[in-house]
């Protein structure tokens, strides 16, 4: 079951780079968080590590520890912002486990009662409403 | 959005007091891993911190900080010990993310190409099947 490793042509290794422009909500030395571009819901974000892994399985663990704590404040924010019921957060490692981009990522997801998701990877969202969404996020991020 | 806090009669505070039986394959001082009962597929493992919080939302950023490379260990152990093509990852916070048990656990699932999941809450496992599995994972932790 051996696996390829980490590429940095990946596209979030260039959304990092600033390569490839991206709508974020929340970054500091070591993590990013930015609008999934095929939200399963309003308010989908993905948190990830600036340190390069293909996925959980291959990170180093302090990258882990310092990551999971930008995924638990970033919920919150989404929780707020989006008046929502639930958040779930998904950790896709591998194709067969639903993995499209090979740089580790976190999926924070608000869920509504009643209301069900999206597929994963989608319909490509309007950038403007990722915006209002990231204001409304950031706004939540800024009273905590 | 208020939630409810931590009620310590939920199913994993009795896991952890060993008040209810679970089939574990791993512990350490913080962490306990134990073979999910109804799982959604082959290898399905949970990961929660001794510490007790309702979910992610409400957890110590340090609790969370010392699951996730625990989440990480059981991972490759359970990709290993099923030959599995990838993992899902998956951590459910409140109902209307479908959370059932309301003490923070983090889904590890073994994923092969082209083999959908069972629902999530679905079918109890033969208790067993269960044992067995343990001890591919346990044998496959043993190894690292």
């Amino acid at each position: 079951m051996a696996t390829a490793g980490y590429d940095d042509n990946n596209i979030f290794a260039k959304i990092l780079r600033g390569e490839i422009p991206s709508v974020r909500v929340y970054e500091d030395e070591h993590t990013v968080a930015f609008m999934d571009v095929m939200p399963q819901a309003p308010g989908h974000v993905l948190v990830i590590p600036r340190s390069g892994s293909r996925n959980l399985l291959d990170a180093d663990p302090a990258v882990l520890s310092r990551t999971i704590p930008v995924v638990q404040k970033v919920a919150n924010a989404v929780k707020e912002a989006f008046e929502a019921d639930g958040v779930f957060i998904a950790q896709f490692n591998e194709p067969a486990a639903g993995q499209t981009v090979f740089h580790l990522h976190f999926h924070i997801i608000p869920r509504h009662e009643g209301v069900g998701l999206k597929p994963h990877s989608g319909q490509m969202e309007d950038g403007a409403v990722l915006k209002a969404h990231a204001d409304k996020i950031r706004a939540a991020l800024a009273e905590t």
